[in-house]
């Protein structure tokens, strides 16, 4: 199904090499996984789903919003656009097992840079153990992708954002605020180190999903628009207070760094909250796709897993006992662009 | 969830209710259906699996492109884009069981275009037996939807494009031509009757998928792109020639009061073929989202299913022996806008 001879499809565009041909190119470098029962190139794909219940989500990726061009090579984009996806049925304590992906692309968008897309979305694909099903392509003014993932239970109970109890602990898995710091570095005109390539490809922690299942967890959540306002998410679906310890949180070096790269954080040595943007990274950056869950009090959790407070009587969610006034978290339809 | 008070959201805009407040005035309208076992407001939504395969295929309607708000209400738009998803799981042959919609907007759509939209994909995934189980939603210049949906083979073998084999009967269920027709009559500023309908609510025969596979189908597919375009796949996938007789898709009532509407097909009388426009709707319109099947000789079809040709050794898809001369299909890359 590749593009006779290779050549026109290297150096061409998504007009000349039409619908149709794109879809064969990109097949070509997405190779079906041991579930995909029926893969692409028919009115819809088959996929095993042997638990008898099947984990979905869906997720959009677009450009100037989620990803740019100029910051981002496509195979980063491909990276990203999978990871979003396949971290949300690992936060159910499923198993990632096939993704659809719909493209819509300009007309003069490079052939190069769909293959590059795809060999991304592969890759990470790879990485969770799932394989891309299925997708369509249209054409739009700008990149815009929509990723459909699919998991597989096995067994599990389906954990829910809604299952906290008071006394439970809060864990984390996976970073945290170095998608946003490196957001901050590339605004900055710094566009190298690991925190801009942890913006480019976060590296989500797909096995500590059912992990954390299997651990016995109470609620769980990915961290996609930051911890304070994904921990709201559970606070309410739970009907509980959860308090945060700073101390848990502490920026990491890369952090400090990237602060003081930045000209942040000069003159706060010995006032609270120390590193207060960097802090503030920690508790209000998306993207990292970290995984947070509770677990009941006195649960024995493997070393990835940091105890960052505990679930209360009440409502909302605090840090060291008092409401955060740092920024945190986003609303799509709100922010100005 | 919903909105207090109710009226801010029924005047509103999607920038003045925020996307959390859009997502809880959107899952107010979106019931659960038997089969959803965790629904909208989580991670992911989980759905039952009973048949230990799962299938899945996800397509885009892009505002300007697949339909217009100006010609089609919320509902209509809503009814559309699920109506066009739930197919492709009938066309393999199962039952549609969930559907996922990414809605990305414009900052100052209406809340109540969101609500009817809602409204339209409850309503089409009720006539298939689905029901909505998740999505996403972000901002855009225009409106798009991604919706995908998953589906039950219920035991069945999926039934491919690529099982036709010559001798086999060529059989399709449902109407052919009508949205395209539809579409020339919006064009030309003839706003009603049923062919305007069809265009604005395809209705397609979910059932009839599930129905052809217990019949002993050999291949199916969606009439998404236009009926030569679509059995071509088949062709190509199963690798035999098509041929289709013209006096088996003579064009109806409806279609030949369009062309006479349109003042086409008005000096053919006697020529080969008879209505040619109109022939070229049943022959070259996508949209209407029938299926064809095709079937082993002497297979006996219920009245809905009408023989339309026979699978021969070869390739492509003939009329009546010749090659289809007219126009056929589309192509989303290669049309201009």
């Amino acid at each position: 199904m590749t593009h006779a001879g290779g050549t026109i499809a290297d150096e061409g565009t998504l007009s000349a090499l039409g619908e149709f041909g794109l879809i064969a190119e990109l097949s070509a470098l997405l190779s079906p996984g041991p579930g995909t029962l029926v893969g692409i190139g028919d009115d819809a794909a088959v996929l095993a789903a042997p638990d008898g219940r099947v984990v979905a989500s869906t997720d959009f990726l677009i450009e100037g919003r989620h990803f740019r061009r100029d910051w981002s090579s496509a195979q980063d984009v491909g990276r990203k656009a999978a990871a979003r996806s396949l971290i949300d049925v690992a936060a159910m304590g499923a198993v990632p097992t096939g993704l659809l992906v719909a493209l819509a692309a300009p007309g003069d968008l490079p052939v190069s840079w769909a293959r590059g897309l795809a060999e991304g979305l592969a890759a990470e694909c790879a990485r969770a153990g799932a394989s891309v099903i299925g997708g369509d392509t249209s054409r739009a003014g700008s990149v815009l992708i929509v990723t459909t993932v699919l998991g597989d239970l096995a067994g599990r109970a389906p954990v829910l954002r809604s299952g906290a109890a008071p006394g439970d602990l809060v864990a984390v898995t996976g970073v945290l605020g170095h998608a946003a710091a490196g957001l901050a570095l590339l605004q900055a005109g710094l566009p190298d180190g690991p925190l801009v390539a942890a913006q480019r490809r976060p590296q989500p922690p797909y096995d500590a999903g059912p992990e954390a299942a299997d651990l016995g967890a109470t609620a769980m959540i990915d961290i996609s628009d930051g911890l304070l306002a994904d921990l709201g998410h559970v606070a309410a679906a739970s009907g509980v207070l959860i308090d945060l310890s700073s101390a848990r949180l502490a920026p990491d070096v890369d952090l400090l760094a990237a602060a003081h790269a930045l000209n942040l954080d000069l003159t706060d040595s010995g006032s609270t909250p120390r590193h207060p943007s960097a802090l503030a990274w920690v508790l209000g950056g998306g993207e990292d796709h970290a995984l947070a869950a509770t677990f009941p009090p006195r649960a024995a959790l493997p070393p990835r897993w940091t105890v960052i407070g505990e679930v209360c009587n009440g409502d909302g969610v605090l840090v060291d006992g008092q409401p955060w006034t740092g920024s945190a978290g986003w609303d799509h339809f709100a922010i100005s662009e």
